[in-house]
């Protein structure tokens, strides 16, 4: 089954770290097909980011599909584009943040979230709220680290982490703890063992999800919400080829 | 004062009866400047539409703002990257849904929403709900009608909306209604003479609120979620000149 | 166009200040119809002293409903009797907690709330959960400080305000103030350029929001909650004369 | 014990259905201190109603306290002024819809009200929302009958009374009925008996509530939102004598 | 009048204690039927022991019913089996959680709950939200000590809930305390009394309930969610004898 | 891999059924161990049914897990004991309900449940309420036909369910099913081609989402409401050997 995983920022390496997460979830047998999208920001921080990097994102959902994937799965926390992606695509559009929520519901009574920059912090909010799981999670908390400062400064990245995720299990409660960014996911195994707290990664969880949903064969519904987009001048295509 | 209205979709038509609904709405006084977005879809209509029609969108925010807007309205109902065109401008800027439903809930107890397709009946769902007003609406109806049909057969357009208004008041309870499409506006006041039901309109709302705005001298918070872009490749530029 | 602001409580200097604010809100051609209420308590500190207030409020509606007014403007930030003057009233009411509520979601992702005395806290979060804001309101805090005192010792309420506003900005994540207090109302723009922070004074926003929807042409809807009161002994004409 | 029992509507018939439906619920040693609210409304049918009733009822519940009444009974379904009254009183006041909620949600996963008029279903459904009951009340329903009306025609009213419980049982799924108005009180038993359905009536659960709070020594808390009103002009006496 | 007070957890002395305090609060007239579960876990500290209690406890209940019980009241924080247990009796039935909170919000604007362990916490804030206080409930605080540890050592656990209940009121504003657990029932007058802070104990109020609901003659709807069990191998008896 | 899929009721005809659809939803090298409790109710129809079924299902996935069991699936759509499941595992407990609709979720903006009795149709919407999709759920409906009736009479079933899928379809807008009952499972492929709309069954959602979790590594956290019990007499051994 060939699962198209697509890094919706510019920045390559940001992709291959996020590719090396995905292998390593991803069962035998399983390809993953990894894209980074062009021409948009170099790091998703922010709405204007996502909104600038969610057209070419559809653009290479279609591509994917067109090439036989079976599911994709958006790589970036803030799930950009979730909805219109499950529009344009026949197979099941993954995002990092919901696919974590739904594994955090699962394995715990409360959690919280780490994310990047305070900026983000009222946009994950918001986000977690829309999946239902608002009551659950405890609090989003922000390491006030710019995206790709945590791949240039992976030891200091990983001691903030550290410091954020005892202080959520200490002060908030936090069962268990989401990471709120596509670029720690290599860090998480780690993070577990040295807290002890069970820290989960969208994109081992998305990747893993998508399996799941390939192998019971379901494709996005397309009778209401997710429809196929209507043809017109300056939109998509209705249905992929 | 300066109010820049975007006509998200690229139907200059379109653009053409929403800048009738802004001038007649606008105070003396007030200038309106009316655009309509390039390369985007010629009507919005779902997830996909939107995303496309964004990028475009906001940059034509900027560009009004180095022009001398002191206010945005986003001229579609789905309020189509609203919080994206915050973090890029200066001014506030006001969607169209947000803004009638604020009215709503000053005239009224309960209220509906009349849109055009089915497949907008969970978006607007969602963005009332968003917007804190989900109980307050009674149901979101659909007239089963594209976007630019209503421009093409404005009287049978006419005809469908004033048989959903006598039965979202029947049977719903509502006490007015909120047309669910830019492409309504013009048809609103003479709706309300012949039900006797308070119809709202988006574009006249939100050009009311932005000279409101405007005038008591607020702009939008950089401090959190609205905060400038951050520089970075493929980004917008943190602030506008 | 003829605005009436009532004040509900007694305070006559309190009337004048919220009429300054007022008036420097309105637009050229706006007359402020500016009343105190008679007989009601001399500040609102609390459910009872709205409940007394009401009444005499609701008939200085009805008055000035007969000289001419367009919209009611309550300049009390509990918004008392917000809905019975809806009944009475054939022009657009206002409340000033919900008016400001509006702007604070239009310029800003999180907002607190900052008022007089720990009593109205209970207050003002129900009003704003009332009104849809609750997930957006991180906080309801308190100065401690009663009504009246603002106008006695104006530099010291000034002061307490001040330090206020950083500590919702710092430890609430708050990305504008909504001030809890008709009686606040003067020290508005001073607070936004002494701290940086946008902050809103309900007066002014009503003022505006009652200049938007009497340019609209906007009448309370009768069809419902807000109906007509049904003529009884003891109780309101049916209609304004 | 003594219970004050106040009917905030100037109505002294109905005040007397009032008293027989609390004389029936009270236990031997109850005595019921039955109070009429002069100068109100002879019925409440809405807000404005509502608050011209309240001064008065708050002043009977001041007065009632004096003679030693140790709880006191809202008698209208909108529970007037029920915040008001706790902050004005040292005893419990109950208010007879939250009560008679309290009970729907002990007996039955989901309920349904049945009031007077239409106008009265948003009051009601923020009510019951407001005290916490929203997701377990299927609807608010409404017989098209003014208040006074019951008493007036009261066969005429039980008739619609049952065949509304049916259409709610049948309809909606209700598994109790919540009488939603005083006047509906002496009915209760009979409607229940010839539907086969629980009737719940406020006035029987609130003297009951009463007595129990009473034998608990329970009294309301003045530590913040219901703290003894502050003593000034136009005001209550901060404390009952 | 007869009620069945059943401690779903096996530890006697701990009935002995809530007995005291239902025969404390019983009116004359009233017979507490009083039994301890068996075979159940000696103390009720979470999901499990909650389910391990309940059969043991739904069979007690069927038996009392048969014994002349006209009400039930499950004596545990948990409120475990609350909804099954209206399924197989003809009698209403009341935890103690959803009485206290019932309580609560009749007397103050604001509670908080203090209970045993911290693992406790999430349970009570799902059981509190679930009977619609989630809102008004400011938080659930632990005091760290195991159920059977009451008891052990009633002076420091005084002690522990004396520091928890200023620190509620003093941080949280909370106006009222719950007991989240039923071995605190016997120390609630004295806490109330050194604290100033009304503190509410569910065995007291569930019994004075329970009094109510019966001397209303109101029995469990049988009429949609806890309809009589249907007849099976495995299952209770549809109908108590 | 080894996944532990438990029939809480004990009849074992339904346990086949249960047993095929979680072969055929199982990858290569998953292995099911499938298990039917004993003594527990011969079908699961209401809050008792549970109750009975939990204790004897908590012992089984202990036993389970002893045998080498990665991860639990409760496979009955009320998730009966799930928490406490959850409590007395290592391994990662996944309820049908849960896994069904983190499925819906992905695949639909709004959906709908059809369980078979009505007196189910409360607990599933709390349940769904809890899951935080309360607001995508448009409505549970039942076919009005017990579990094992399903099992007695497919095709009568089968035809029932083709056309409340319809009715969901065309009178809510559900633009995905859930099947509300494990019993259905088998029918779930061929629903969904005759009615064109995605079906949903929880037990193939289940074991999918087990093989997901276990693959990830995760295991429940014991940091909080999942915790292992304590050790007491009566309850369960803390923690599995």
């Amino acid at each position: 089954m060939r699962i198209h995983v697509i890094n919706p920022n510019s920045t390559v390496s940001m992709t291959a770290q996020i590719g090396r997460a995905a292998q390593r979830a991803a069962s035998t047998g399983t390809e993953i097909d990894l894209v980074t999208a062009t021409g948009t920001p170099v790091s998703i921080e922010g709405y204007a980011d996502e909104a600038l990097a969610v057209p070419a994102m559809l653009a290479a959902i279609r591509t994917a599909e067109a090439r036989g994937a079976k599911a994709h799965v958006i790589a970036c926390f803030d799930d950009p584009g979730l909805s219109a992606a499950r529009e344009v695509a026949a197979a099941p559009v993954i995002g990092i943040c919901q696919a974590a929520v739904q594994v955090a519901v699962t394995l715990a009574a409360r959690f919280s979230v780490i994310t990047t920059l305070q900026r983000s912090v009222p946009i994950i909010e918001d986000l977690v709220e829309s999946y239902g799981a608002g009551r659950r999670c405890r609090r989003v908390r922000a390491i006030d680290l710019p995206v790709l400062a945590l791949d240039e400064n992976p030891e200091d990245s990983y001691a903030l982490l550290v410091a954020e995720i005892r202080a959520a299990r200490d002060q908030d409660g936090a069962e268990a703890i989401v990471l709120g960014c596509a670029g720690m996911a290599e860090m998480c195994e780690r993070l577990t063992e040295e807290t002890g707290v069970p820290v989960i990664d969208g994109v081992t969880a998305a990747v893993r999800n998508a399996e799941a949903l390939i192998g019971m064969g379901y494709r996005t519904s397309k009778l209401g919400g997710y429809a196929w987009p209507r043809a017109k001048t300056g939109g998509f295509a209705p249905e992929a080829a």
